[in-house]
């Protein structure tokens, strides 16, 4: 069964690039995250700011992620982003981000996230709950 | 005349805000950065990466620039950004950034830049130079 | 009566310069923020993490802000920054901060920030409050 | 042999956080990436500013990252950075940085970096080139 995809296009902005004139790494980061939010609200219909309160989790702790860095991509680039759930386990998933600029694959990302409650043994801490299969039904593409 | 006015629409990012859930103050300065970028492409029809290169200038360096935080904006509001320059000067102009969520002008934003090229003297310099006329007439709205 | 001055040197780093190998505007923000939180512990004797549950407030929401840009600051330059209180009002107050590079100041920076608490009316609302007196004592120089 | 750590300790401030209250993950590729420029500053006794110009590259290009996150950090948290090459290959290093607060492992990173050079054949290029022995030796802790 496929994946379900989101897709977001933006470009480079020049407070997101270093003085080689590429994007600096982190702000690969930032796009990732965003693209995790933005793929829950396609496949849940959930705004992101809502999904904490709707499914009774604290959020989605990010316990893993990485990139690889292919090519530049430098300001004004327009950036085509993909973002797809690769896997989902019991409790965790890993999402895939894929850029492009000009149709060159240009940075691959990669995240492990949790879905995460509140521990009912100690409320300053956050504990991995099981998907509800409602939830991950939702992610293939129709 | 009425100055042209650049509009955008963007999502506050879970990675914009604090710990108080609302943006951090910094970031509005990166809104207001790109604003400035777009109005000019949509003046001179110019992308905002051929700037320099097509006026012969090294770019707009801000001089100034300053915010009032009025209401706060949070994770997930969609904010209506209007960018326009509020007065050219011989060789440097303002621009004036004003933010609403759902309505309400959440921030106004200021910053003064410089129509700056490489000196002559010095390369590792940067010189104001006067703003071409037909630079400035774009900026008219139509 | 002289005002009590915190003092921070720190370094350029890559990640904080733009594609023209200076500082990004929206950075100085950023260090005018950590300015002032270090300013009211070196006043105050209390950890920034900690200054909002000691004094029963919300924090120290920014107003207004605003910088001049006098001189570039670039990669490896060292950063001599000094940040303090120009003048308390009832429930308000202005911060000044100055960055120098190699002695010669580079950015000038200014807050206006409140002291406040929840609005007992709506708590997800803020409330300007008087600021004590044994507060605003702490911040002359001794 | 063992490899030389660098040591940096710092602090979590206000703007490093995200709505949760921890640091937002993109937020430790920033401190990756300063952790190597120091190290390698440590090593060789050349600011990192200067280090592209004494040595005739164009910098430390990243092609892969990667962080695991074990535990928060937060507002207020002192964090000790060490950062050491794990392995130097011809042309191209890994560094690991593990990050802890009060003596717990909370952030461990990767990167992968390349010692490049502008390629002859195109100057917006880059090309890698093997890393010089005497830099390598540089790298063995005393």
């Amino acid at each position: 069964m496929a994946s379900l995809i989101n897709r977001r296009q933006f470009t480079i902005e020049w407070g997101h690039c270093d003085p080689a004139g590429m994007v600096f790494n982190s702000r690969f980061f930032e796009f990732f995250d965003w693209g995790t939010w933005t793929l829950f609200e396609l496949a849940l219909g959930v705004k992101p700011s809502a999904l904490a309160e709707t499914f009774g989790i604290v959020g989605l702790p990010l316990v893993d992620s990485g990139a690889r860095f292919i090519a530049p991509a430098r300001f004004g680039d327009v950036v085509e982003m993909t973002s797809q759930v690769s896997e989902f386990r019991r409790s965790s998933f890993d999402v895939e981000h894929k850029l492009s600029v000009r149709g060159v694959l240009a940075v691959e990302g990669r995240e492990t996230r949790v879905w995460a409650v509140r521990d009912p043994a100690d409320a300053s801490k956050m504990k991995a709950q099981p998907i509800p299969p409602e939830v991950t039904a939702r992610f293939v593409a129709q």
